[in-house]
């Protein structure tokens, strides 16, 4: 079974040293309330809860898996239910809530940290608390104060959990054509009917009360996704009072049998007529979601950022332990058959770009939560107006980009294993079946990568792009290390720079360029954002005492030099642009016909 | 559930148009049995099996599995008994085997392709036989005519199965440190003794006996990979008139649970004094196998090209009928709500990577199919060894950066799906999880990296390569066909012709260098390799009529275009070298220290 310490020391370099957290929750008013002390017990908290109770439960969730036991009826693994109190009565649910409804008010900075190791120790448990932050921010960004006056407390307390009803069987990635409708009664409420599937947590035993967001359509809405209206659908009917009454018409009809986060209950949710409330104005339903969605995305690449760490320790550990083989510089174990295998410089290439990207994505999703709490938290309109457009350029990349390097990582140290990561008992296939789904859900990861193109990029002329390239030059060009991290940046910034120009210059003639280049441009981005976070990483590393800091220079020389070449080899693919996709019938791919 | 055709045109071009195997055949004696009438019949014959009889068994025996029923009694999946009794009566296992002994003598370009159509339809019922071919191969070249008389015919007909136990709990990759041991008895045999594990078909319900090949050291071997010897261990030991006599000491203790092939039985094998009998010479174990293993690597390969055909196959019929938004050229289908996601550029993307990978993976076992039979049957001593030097060169390849690549496109087409292809019940999840194994046994992929450029670059000062290299060259320098593949094919040789002197001029000062550079050098050599295949396939196309042929160019327009690019990032990784990975100590990696 997999082994687990949260990485507290390179959690703290990255949100003190890095990023130099104090001083920005100190100069920010609605952020002074946030000490560094109370930060690190929260962290240790977690550290402590994530190895000692979240963990032990990761495999054997994996093999009971979520249960639907007929009637509506699903069941958690054992143990859940039991971790999930203890994790609820702890307050974790609500540590980046709102203060006025029962939250505790901590900015993403933190909270990052704490979903970091949830989803290191057990991806599929860390899915049912993350759905209600995720229903919760939307409530609180777009629900009306009585809303958020009945709803939010037992949300934050984890009494009562969330979730996010979007997909239709026909309907995933075009929410524009989903089918769900809402007919209004003459209380203001609604009648829900309709079909939504892999609802994440739509039905299981952990909480008294599910809170369903839903996206419906009300009668003559205007077509496609500017008729779609976001509703409340209580599994049961909440009194005034705040007590539960009825049953609503809404339940699991089955569970999805899946690849991975399989103790995670992904349900079909059918509502029959059930009752719900609008939630912001009629047709705005897609807009509430957008803050929600950037938080959530950026969850999503802490998920695979997890999924790396776990994968690293125990891929890291087993190369120190087995022996197979001898050393190519020497024996080093004289005594023993074999040497370890970590002696052997390709094992270490598989761990050294796990552990690059453990450290890249984490000090990526910092800077991005940054952005996210300025934006949230920030007195001065103008750095709001700044972190916000940033969060819009980079949460495609903080969700694609970091889940598709997660992927990889772990199946790297997976191959670490040999056979023994093939079968299940040191966990690691797990890992790699769970991150897996972190490229899928949330928006597949090609459709980060449009959007990132398309919305972020094209559509303002690169502006917010080459915005982003002049602080990284700025940066990068004022560090006090001297680090081949300098050069390499600036160069791919240069690169990057370059090539946003041509796909702009190409898009006028080639209509599918950017779904063709997407993928590739945001990958080449996306290796751009690392570079800059390990310049960073070096830089606050240096001059400072101590193997710890030695080797977050050593790191970023292994980035440069194995890992940031792939970057020019996805410029290129972007440069050659979408003609050799699209030059084939369409009937090259229909199997009946081909 | 997956559907599945067999791609008989593009098998019939590849062995036809591309290699002219006919003329291959008659102008060689030893297959000149071999006409192409037979062959077609032969694939149309495994393409029916393969799609009616494997494929509907193929997701059952993933949900059901292999199971180990106590006693050392293990099951196969419902089904698969009937399955291999079909398979087995109709001459499938002895299909390539010595007529001599009731094999068919079929070459293996023809044994290839109905191997990639067992893969392609149940990955986990192919490596039943294919672990006996496996054994016949091994026995046809090493055994004694006595042992062959034996034992063959049965193996070749079905009757009985055959294993490899090489695999100690200790000892995968490092088989010197192996510890099963043999003590001779007075009547010639021996008595073996040990524990094997990761054993494909070590015990299971298909056949009457199981003949286990053995590696085991006798008393007073030399340590090491010098002192192994291969014995023959039967289940049930073989009467002198062929009929089955006690059973040995050999048994099941349990079998594995993996992330896939879970229909396949990965036994625990517990020899405890069983009686064997000594192949070929003492201490000769590990060469009496090298024969088999060139085979069995490239089957490993044809394992992640029947991987890559079927989750094509699927991913491209599911984006041809799956709608999601709309074209960004025109609307497509106005009467429907949305357009098919074959029209977005980035489906295409995906799709296009795995038909890349199918075609030119499916050439590239071809031409290493057409050097073993060179090398098996050629009466030219010279071509046979010229044949059998290319083969020693490209069998890693074979199997690395066909597993490698194919994982990939597994992958990209279970993106396709969305989170339909997350669940079970479209099939993709599973053919990841199947075709992940492929990188890993029979020699882990960086084992296979390593053994290309160690041994077979780097200790013949890149002789072979260069060979290769100037064969390549030939071919495209003359080439018909005018096609961006010749001066992307060329410029690619001469990447990896420089890249071969670099590596060699670092191997002296760095020790660690051939460890450290060796994936990356295997991938940016299989890169050229797949250049060199399209640059075939285009030539062979070259001047025929129709939509078929003209799409053979628009595949190698999208594999220069959109694939090559990555052959220069990895040539970068080697050219960085080994420094980078050595330069961290161990510390960095021992989790209970760092």
């Amino acid at each position: 079974m997999a082994d687990y310490n949260a990485p507290l020391q390179d959690m703290r370099f990255i949100l003190t040293d890095v990023f130099d957290a104090p001083s920005f929750w100190q100069t920010n008013e609605n952020l002074a309330h946030v000490d560094i002390e109370t930060v690190d017990m929260i962290l240790e908290e977690m550290a402590k809860f994530s190895k000692n109770v979240l963990l032990p439960l990761n495999q054997s969730g994996d093999d009971e898996g979520a249960r639907y036991q007929g009637d509506g009826v699903v069941t958690t693994p054992t143990g859940f239910k039991d971790a999930y109190q203890q994790y609820a009565e702890s307050g974790w649910v609500g540590l980046g809530g709102n203060p006025e409804f029962g939250g505790q008010g901590f900015p993403k900075m933190v909270t990052m940290l704490t979903e970091e190791m949830m989803f290191t120790t057990n991806q599929s448990f860390a899915l049912y608390p993350n759905l209600t932050v995720g229903a919760t921010i939307c409530l609180n960004a777009a629900a009306s104060e009585a809303q958020k006056e009945k709803y939010l407390e037992n949300l934050y307390s984890g009494i009562w959990s969330g979730t996010m009803c979007l997909t239709e069987p026909h309907a995933g990635t075009d929410l524009g054509i989903i089918k769900t409708k809402a007919t209004p009664n003459d209380d203001g409420s609604y009648n829900i009917s309709g079909t939504k599937i892999f609802i994440t947590g739509g039905e299981h035993d952990l909480t008294e009360n599910i809170i369903h967001l839903v996206l419906a359509k009300t009668p003559n809405a205007p077509e496609g996704s500017k008729g779609i209206s976001l509703f409340l659908v209580p599994k049961f009917l909440v009194n005034d009072d705040g007590s539960l009454g009825a049953r609503n018409k809404v339940a699991a009809g089955s569970i999805e049998h899946k690849m991975g986060i399989k103790a995670s209950a992904t349900c079909v949710m059918n509502f029959d007529g059930a009752q719900g409330w609008m939630v912001g104005a009629e047709n705005t339903g897609l807009s509430s979601m957008f803050i929600m969605m950037n938080y959530e995305r950026v969850t999503m690449g802490l998920q695979g950022l997890g999924g790396t760490e776990l994968a690293y320790q125990n891929a890291a550990q087993y190369a120190v332990d087995r022996g197979q083989g001898r050393s190519d510089t020497q024996i080093q174990s004289p005594e023993k058959p074999a040497d370890a295998i970590i002696y052997h410089a390709d094992v270490r290439r598989m761990l050294l770009n796990a552990k690059a990207n453990s450290e890249a994505s984490r000090c990526f999703a910092m800077y991005v939560a940054k952005q996210l709490d300025t934006e949230k938290f920030s007195t001065d309109m103008e750095a709001a107006q700044a972190a916000a457009t940033r969060v819009a350029l980079l949460t495609p990349i903080a969700k694609a980009f970091l889940t598709d390097k997660a992927f990889e990582a772990t199946v790297d140290c997976q191959q670490v294993f040999g056979g023994h990561g093939y079968i299940k008992e040191w966990g690691m296939e797990q890992i790699v079946r769970d991150t897996r789904i972190a490229q899928i859900y949330e928006g597949a990861n090609g459709i980060q990568a449009l959007d990132f193109l398309g919305r972020k990029v094209a559509k303002n002329d690169g502006k917010y792009l080459l915005n982003f390239l002049e602080e990284i030059r700025d940066f990068v060009t004022n560090m006090t290390a001297d680090h081949a991290i300098k050069s390499a940046t600036l160069k791919s910034a240069d690169t990057i720079e370059q090539l946003t120009k041509t796909v702009l210059n190409n898009i006028g003639s080639r209509k599918s360029e950017i779904n063709g280049c997407a993928v590739d441009f945001m990958h080449a981005a996306g290796y751009l954002c690392y570079a800059y976070m390990f310049a960073m990483m070096v830089e606050a590393a240096n001059g400072k005492d101590g193997v710890f800091y030695d080797n977050k220079a050593k790191l970023a020389d292994y980035f440069v030099a194995r890992i940031l070449p792939r970057l020019e080899a996805h410029a290129k693919m972007v440069e050659a642009g979408s003609d050799p996709i699209m030059s084939f019938d369409l009937d090259y791919f229909n199997q009946a016909k081909s």
